[in-house]
């Protein structure tokens, strides 16, 4: 069944760890442990004592040595603390241990699940609500940092949550390499994202994803040759009456146009398609934005699974629903926010990439690590080379964490009116980068990753020059991508005036002026408003 | 400030009227009375213990007897028990004593407000979330029947709910006749509805929904020439420096394509639109869906009020978010779910409707009647001569009660996965008939109203073939319509056989088959499926 030894449950308070431990161990053969009560008996105290009497680095001390004595044992399910993953070393033994679950549960479903209970001692003293909602932003991207596979339980009742877990978890541990799981909260209800070589072939998440009797598989020519016959035989073999068409739109970012939507919208009509159809959206960024938002309007919105041909696509634009085409007037002007019914990231797939698609997709990888979690960032550095001649457990492990990172912000964000912004760090410099280029990635400019690796020095140095973070970080941040081998340093030729009149354009530029994404330091991005044109000049022109 | 002389506080356990309610009073200079604990010193018990020693019928007839005394007097804030609303009596009493104010609560909210109370006799016993939302469900239309203004309180703290109430009051005693404001909840947050004549004139309800610097008002060229020039006017006065451009389409349906969609897109980028610019929709339905369309994909969505000026649009699509156009395969295929920021809807605008248009929106106003409350029916039995002279306060009353009808069904069911379906009474024979005319409104076939109130009068009958409901209640529906000089009869020429095959097409149909909506009696609509074809045909041809 799963080659793992040990699971380690993590999660908020709330989201049902020592409810879904015993039925886990249960189904599993493996024996239950409470890492809170092994603690409490060890200690001869209850954990509000503990923290009343000597303060919670005492507490943490207690939890991190009690961690690793569970650790030593074989055969088991671990449920952790809530404030467990505070601790980085915790985190890389639970990692390093195991299976690592995540159940994710919305504050609105922690606190039904709490109420009456009084012994949490964070939660004791104030409102619930908003420490609730702190504890999710602080704590999101440790949880997402450290799992294996994430779980929503908001919707799903203890045994279901088993029974989701019980079929995800022959995914984590397949033989070629490793697989994960993640689900992702949506305002329509939790979707999953598979990540793994092979799953396309497999076509196991990719049928299970389908509902109706009939399916448009849209891709661009380039993937078309590559992987579209793969995908439609895994269809076909399991599920050999569905009514499948392809269509096929031709490669690039200049042809995620209205024009071609509208193809997509006429193969739908041809098609008949009808509620309960589905869009299989096969190839990258453009294919996805592209087909995302034929299915978010044909019907007022139908299934559409996002298969990710790129690493670009499999860690940002797959995952969290944003869907649009370009206008001559901008760049993702006419869209939907229309979440996927499920992602399949088959990792295999990036044996295909060209070198310098890998490289962009990994300055997007890189990106959730400097806002994040300073830890990610130190994986990288120590993944660096395995990444680029792309080791499959490396590859794997670096979109799961990825896609767990942006899970944790979309699922608090879906529309971006708040954290999600942060997704944007480096992004207002880069933007306005392409923009000066002509977006003339493919004759001799930058292409989006590339541009977004510029902005990202530029955003950490200004955060720097503005007295909010170490230089030296942004010095880390920048080698960082000089070895991924992404430039780190304006083109030639572009003046900083006109860069910063690019960025007064912006999309993101409202009634109350522009806005960055800066960070405090490394892992701790911070949405900036109002900061002095001046000094964006000066970072511009020091560069 | 306020002509009247009584308030009446209806809505569910847990919406707030006892708490709004005294808060209310002191605003006004009014005195608050609760009726439940009138009745309880009059009664010299509680209200759980009637319950339990003389049962509901008795309280009932008790919370009668003391609602009519205490109308009697002047100058009040009456909350009533959650469930006084149930007597048709008494729903007429409260609206001819004063201004009934619907305090609305979701289910998850009153659930956060009950919790730990013990007083409420229905809730003691069994499941509390599928008790309120059952009584959601029965009391809803009750509510909408009663109500002069509805308020969304699940957002809202007490005292906003009051200033909230506070600012709508003038609109409800304006000069010119009735004026009305209901909320509607949706997943973006409640929005209202505005209704009386002369709104569009005074402009304050039309300038309050815009946040930004900018407008796109989309409207026809017969709108345009009627209406056009009295909203800009209005919107300049209120709003001098807004940045307003008009955008005017041909008339008519065969205009609700995407190219026409087009047009509006390419007009806001045109206009430079950013995220909190609004597109002013003012015209019918096809306006309203085509606009609405384009503002559900500008950057993935941006404000649209809706300013309807025909009846039907006043009370059907210009609520509830549905926009879309039609594609030579079918109506509305091409669309999205995108709740207006606001609905102005100006009665006095009725005045120049053709009397053609007037009737078919009178279909729309019976078919509420039919789907959710018999007394609406009777009301509209007893208003038809008043409605179809226009007497401004008849129909400022039926737009209000109707959109009071489409708020609550709506905001239980925003995406169309339940309860809301019941909105289709007569549709599925409706568009049958339509479509096998070929959409000939305009050159001898019906339009969609009179086409709807045919398929109306089919749904009844079918019902009644079926034995689920009396035909003498599918007689009273025809006698209704045909008052208000609707069609009745299947036009000649169109074959029960060919009417059937449209059905089966219809797009509501999935891969469980067709599906109607049928009535167990007047004013109770049902979702019906498996419904044997032959008895449709036998209906068909018995026309």
């Amino acid at each position: 069944m799963t080659s793992y030894q040990r699971f380690v449950l993590v999660g908020p308070t709330g989201a049902g760890k020592s409810t879904v431990g015993p039925l886990l161990a249960t189904r599993l053969g493996l024996r239950f442990v409470d890492l809170d009560q092994t603690l409490e008996q060890a200690a001869g105290r209850r954990i509000t004592d503990i923290f009343e009497q000597d303060g919670e680095a005492a507490f943490r001390a207690l939890e991190s040595e009690m961690l690793v004595r569970c650790l030593e044992e074989d055969g088991i399910v671990l449920a952790t603390g809530a404030g467990a993953v505070l601790d980085a070393g915790n985190r890389e033994r639970m990692r390093a241990a195991g299976c690592v679950v995540h159940l994710h549960a919305g504050v609105r479903r922690q606190l039904e699940r709490l109420r009456d209970r009084g012994d949490r001692p964070l939660l004791a003293l104030v409102d619930r609500e908003a420490t609730l909602e702190a504890m999710a932003r602080d704590r999101g991207a440790h949880y997402a940092a450290v799992a294996h596979l994430r779980l929503d339980t908001d919707a799903r009742t203890a045994h279901e949550v088993v029974e989701a877990l019980f079929r995800a978890l022959p995914l984590a541990s397949a033989s070629g390499g490793a697989r994960h799981r993640l689900d992702v909260d949506s305002p329509s209800g939790p979707y999953p994202i598979h990540i793994g070589a092979g799953l396309v072939a497999d076509g196991e998440a990719l049928a299970a994803a389908l509902r109706g009797r009939q399916a448009l598989l849209v891709t661009d020519a380039n993937v078309a040759a590559l992987h579209a016959p793969v995908v439609e035989a895994a269809l076909r073999r399991h599920r050999p009456t569905l009514d499948l068409a392809t269509h096929v739109i031709p490669p690039g970012e200049s042809e995620k146009t209205l024009d071609r939507w509208r193809e997509v919208i006429d193969a739908l009509a041809a098609l008949g398609a009808t509620r309960d159809a589905a869009v299989v959206a096969l190839g990258g960024g453009v294919v996805g934005d592209l087909a995302g938002f034929a299915a978010a309007c044909w019907m007022r919105g139908i299934d559409v699974v996002q298969v990710p041909t790129t690493l670009l696509a499999m860690v940002d634009s797959s995952v969290g629903g944003k869907t649009a085409v370009d206008l001559p007037a901008g760049k993702n002007l006419v869209g939907a926010f229309h979440p996927p019914s499920a992602v399949v990231a088959d990792t295999a797939m990036l044996a295909t990439l060209p070198d310098r698609e890998l490289r962009a997709g990994l300055a997007e990888v890189a990106k959730y690590g400097a806002v994040f979690d300073a830890h990610f960032l130190g994986w990288l550095e120590a993944k660096a080379d395995a990444l680029l001649v792309r080791d499959p457990d490396a590859i794997a492990e670096a979109v799961a964490r990825s896609c767990g990172f942006k899970a944790e912000v979309v699922a608090r964000d879906p529309f971006e009116r708040g954290d999600r912004a942060l997704l944007n760090f480096g992004h207002t410099f880069g933007h306005a980068i392409e923009a000066e280029q002509g977006y003339a990635g493919a004759v001799g400019g930058l292409v989006h990753g590339e541009a977004v690796a510029v902005g990202m020095v530029l955003a950490a140095r200004l955060s720097a020059a503005l007295g909010r973070a170490p230089m030296a970080d942004a010095d880390r941040l920048e080698r960082l991508l000089a070895r991924f081998g992404l430039p780190t340093r304006i083109p030639a030729g572009l003046s900083p005036p006109s860069l910063l009149a690019r960025m007064r354009l912006d999309k993101k530029a409202d009634a109350a002026g522009l806005r960055f994404i800066l960070w405090d330091a490394a892992g701790e991005g911070r949405i900036a408003r109002d900061v002095p044109e001046a000094k964006v000049l000066e970072v511009l022109a020091a560069d």
